[in-house]
C-alpha cells in the first residue's frame, strides 16, 4: 500500500494531462510557434508537475511517514531522512 | 523565423524524452511503485522542462530580442517587456 | 521545545551571514555595481535562505511531526496538514 | 550608468525590508518560535529576494542588453550570454 493509493485516479488524470501538454509543446516547436507562447506552456507544465509532486509528498507524509513514526525506531528515522531528501530535491528543482 | 530555429532537433529530442518520463511516472503510479521513487522521477522531469525553458529563452534573447533592440522603438520595448514577463513566470514556477 | 533546538547556533550563524549578504547587496546598489554581479549575490542569498528553510523543515519533520504521529489522533493530522502547506509554500517560492 | 539607476530608491527600500525580515527570522529562532511560523517568514523573504532579482534583471535587459544589441558585435553577444547565465542561476535557485 502506498500513501497515494486513494488519489491514484486523480494522479493518473493529471499525469495524462501533463503528457498531453508536453506533446503539445513539441508540436508548437514543430509548427514554429512564437518562443514566448511556447515558454508559457512550458511554465504551465512545470507548475502542473509541481502540483503532482506536492500531492505525492503530502500523501507520503500523511501515510508512510506517519505510520513509520507511530512505530518508531530506525525505520521511522530512515523514512524521515528519505522524505527530507525528496523535499530538498523538489525545492531545488 | 524563430530564435530556436537552429536548436529545433535538440528541443524535439528533449521534449520527446520528457514526454516519455511523464508516461513512465504514470506507469509507476499504476504499478504502485514507492512514492519517493516516483518523486525522484517527477523532480527529474521538472528539471528537464526547466532546461528546455532556459534554452528557448536564451535563443529568444539572442535572436528576437537582440534584433528588435537593434531596430529600437516601440517594438523593441514590447519585446523586452514580454521577455521579462516570461522570465518572471519561469522563476516563479 | 522546537525541532531546531539542537541546530540553533548553526541557524543563527547562517541567518547572520544572509543578513550580511543582503546588506552587501544594498551596498552594491548604492555603489552602482554592475547588475549581473548584483544578481549573482541575490541568487546566492536566495539559495542560502532555501538551505535554512530545508534545515528547519527537516528538524520539524524529525521532531514535531514524528512525535505527533507517534501519539496519533487529530493533533497528528493537523501537524501533517500544516507541514504539507509549508512545503508547498517553499516549493512555490 | 546601470540599468537599475531609475529604480535605486525602490531597490534600496526593498533590500532594507528584506534585511529586516532576515533579522526578524533570527530573532524568532532566538525566541524559540514555532518552526512553521519561522518557515512562513523564510518563504516570504525568499519571494521578496526573487522580486528584487526580477526587477534588476528586467532593468538590465531594458537598458544594458538593449543598448549593446543596438550596437551589435561581440559586446552584444557577450551581454546576451551573460544575461542568459544569470537567468539560469535565478531559475535554478
Amino acid at each position: 500500500m502506498n500513501g497515494y493509493d486513494a488519489n491514484k485516479d486523480d494522479l493518473q488524470k493529471r499525469l495524462r494531462r501533463i503528457e498531453g501538454q508536453v506533446r503539445g509543446i513539441a508540436r508548437m516547436v514543430d509548427e514554429d510557434k512564437y518562443c514566448i507562447d511556447i515558454l508559457t506552456q512550458v511554465s504551465a507544465a512545470t507548475k502542473a508537475l509541481e502540483t503532482v509532486a506536492l500531492s505525492l509528498l503530502g500523501d507520503h507524509l500523511s501515510h508512510c511517514v506517519a505510520e513509520a513514526s507511530a512505530e518508531g525506531g530506525a525505520v521511522a528515522d530512515e523514512k524521515i531522512r528519505e522524505a527530507n531528501a525528496a523535499i530538498a530535491r523538489l525545492v531545488r528543482s
